[in-house]
C-alpha cells in the first residue's frame, strides 16, 4: 500500500486507480495509522473493486467490521495460533514482573538507587499463588501452562469449559464467577474486543478480586474500564495493574504511570522476528490457498 | 545485633560484652553493611566467646570464611532450598525480558515513546531456543523446569550428572563444554562464588556463545569476567547482558548501564516476602536444633 491517506487509498480503490480491480487483501494493524480501520465504507470499496478475502495478520481483528464483510461476501481470516506463544509469554512477564516489583526494581537501579525504590513486603512469589484466566483460548491455555509450572493454581472462566483444557485446569462458569475471583491473586484478561466485552472488567470484576490482587491485560484496553481500574488502584484494592494494552493505543492514560508499581509494556504481545514471521507466513498462506484453491483457513468465528 | 561497626561488635564479643557469651548466631548478609564480612577475624573472636553454630540467612554463604570456621569447630549452616524458587524465577525472568526486549520497551513508554526505543528485529520469542545452565544445583534445576514449559531446549554442565535431573535436560561434561556453548541461544550461571569460580564465565566461555547469545547471571557478580562481557556487548558477541548481580554490589558499572538491551536488577533474587519467610523460617530452624538437638540441617558442603 502506498496510500498515505483514507480519500487516496478509496480512490485508488476505485475503476482506473492504482489498486482496481483487486480479488484479495493481506492487512496489517499499521495499515490504520494512515487510512483508518476496515469500517464499512472501507469494505464497500473493497467489495466493488472484487475483493473476495481480507487476510487480517493478527490474532484481534477489531479494527475490521466483520458485518459489512458478511453482508458484501468478503471472507475474513485471522492468525489465531501463531500469536498464541508470544502473547502469553508478555502476560506471564507482566504477572512476574508485578508479583515480584522487578519494573520498579530495575527503575531503581537505573536512578543510582540501587534498591532503595524497592519494598520487599510488596515482593510476591508466584509459587502457590492462584492465576485467574478469564477467557480461556489458545492464548490462555498457553499461559495456563507456563504458569503450571511453577506450579500455580489455575482457575478459569469461559463461556464454556475449553476441550482440551488439562485436567488441573478449574472451570467456573458465569454464576461462580464471583467465587472465582475471590480465590484469584492474579486475573489475566484473554476476551477478544467485542461490543458485549467493552468495559467487561468493570467494577464489579475488579471488586472481586481479592484485596492486593494484580490485573494483567494483553487483550485489549478497552476490555477493562479504565476508570474503575484506576480507582482500585488509588485504594489499594488492586496491588498493580501489568498491561500491555491501553483503550487509546499509543496514547497512554498518565494516571496509569503515577503508580509506580504498575508495569507497563507498549503493546509488545507478538513483538518478536519469530512470532512477525509465524503470523505473516500464516495470514499469506490464507491469501495464497484463497487465490490457489478457492479458500483459505483462518476464517474468523462469525463465519464458520 | 546493636553493633554499628567491626570495633563495637569485637568489644561486645569480648568477656564481659554485651553478646558475651555466645552459642549460636542467626546471619544476614545485611550484617556486612555494619561489621564487615565473616572473615578469620570476626570468626576467632566469635569462637572466644563460644560460639559453635553459625546459621546464615542465604544460598550463598561466600561472605563467610569457611576455612576458619572448620579450623575453630564451628558450624555452618545456609538455606539452599528455601531460594531456589525466587532465584530461578529471577533467572526466567531476566531471560525474557533479554530475549523479548520488554525492559526498554517499558522504559520507552515511561519516556511517552510508545515502542520508538524499540527494534522488533531484536526481539525473539523463548520457544525452541536452547538454554544452557551453567552448575546445575536447585536454583538451576528450577529454572530448567520453568524454561522447558515453553519448551526450550535444556543443556546443562556440573562437575556431575545431577542425580535427579529430567532425561530432557542434557549433560555436557567438562570436555563438551565449548560444543555445550556453541549451541545456546541464553546461558545463565548457577555456580557458587569460590575462589575457583571467580572470573570463571571470562572470554573463553562467553566467546564460546553463539554470537547474540544472552548471559544472564544470578548467582554472584564476580563469577563473571565483567570486563570480558563489556567488550562482547560492545562488539555485539554479546545480544545483552541479563543480571542480577555484580562484582561491587551496590555499585554499578556505569558502563554495563550504556547498553539499553541489559536487563539489570538490584540483587532482587530472593527479595520477596515469601522467601524471606522461608529463609528466616529455615535458618532460625537450623539455630533452634542445634539447640534442642545438639545439631541443625543444612551444614554447608565443606562439612558434610
Amino acid at each position: 500500500m502506498t496510500s498515505t491517506t483514507r480519500e487516496q487509498f478509496l480512490a485508488a480503490l476505485a475503476p482506473g486507480g492504482a489498486y482496481h480491480p483487486l480479488t484479495a487483501v493481506y492487512r496489517h494493524n499499521s495499515s490504520a495509522d494512515y487510512i483508518g480501520i476496515f469500517d464499512a465504507p472501507v469494505i464497500a470499496a473493497l467489495s466493488a473493486a472484487g475483493v473476495k478475502w481480507i487476510a487480517h495478520n493478527g490474532a484481534g481483528y477489531d479494527q475490521i467490521h466483520v458485518q459489512p464483510c458478511i453482508e458484501r461476501g468478503i471472507k475474513l481470516s485471522n492468525t489465531p495460533g501463531a500469536v498464541d506463544d508470544a502473547t502469553a509469554t508478555t502476560a506471564f512477564y507482566l504477572m512476574i514482573s508485578a508479583l515480584r516489583q522487578f519494573s520498579i526494581a530495575e527503575r531503581s537501579l537505573r536512578e543510582g538507587k540501587w534498591k532503595e525504590l524497592t519494598n520487599p513486603a510488596t515482593q510476591r512469589d508466584a509459587e502457590g499463588k492462584t492465576l485467574a484466566i478469564l477467557g480461556l483460548g489458545g492464548i490462555g491455555l498457553r499461559l495456563a501452562v507456563l504458569a503450571r509450572a511453577f506450579p500455580m493454581r489455575i482457575v478459569y472462566h469461559s463461556r464454556h469449559p475449553h476441550p482440551s483444557a488439562p485436567e488441573w485446569a478449574e472451570y467456573f462458569p458465569a454464576e461462580r464467577l464471583q467465587e472465582m475471583l475471590g480465590q484469584a491473586d492474579v486475573l489475566s484478561v484473554h476476551v477478544p474486543l467485542r461490543k458485549e466485552t467493552e468495559g467487561l472488567v468493570g467494577e464489579k470484576i475488579i471488586r472481586g478480586l481479592k484485596k492486593g490482587g494484580v490485573l494483567v491485560n494483553t487483550a485489549r484496553g478497552k476490555v477493562i474500564d479504565e476508570e474503575a481500574m484506576i480507582r482500585a488502584l488509588e485504594d489499594g484494592h488492586l496491588a498493580s495493574a501489568a498491561l500491555d494494552v491501553y483503550p487509546d493505543e499509543p496514547a497512554v492514560n498518565p494516571r496509569l504511570l503515577s503508580f509506580p508499581q504498575n508495569v507497563l509494556l507498549p503493546h509488545m504481545g507478538t513483538e518478536t522476528r519469530d512470532s512477525q514471521r509465524k503470523m505473516e507466513v500464516r495470514a499469506l498462506g490464507n491469501v495464497r490457498d484463497f487465490l490457489t484453491k478457492g479458500a483459505g483457513n483462518d476464517l474468523v468465528p462469525e463465519m464458520k
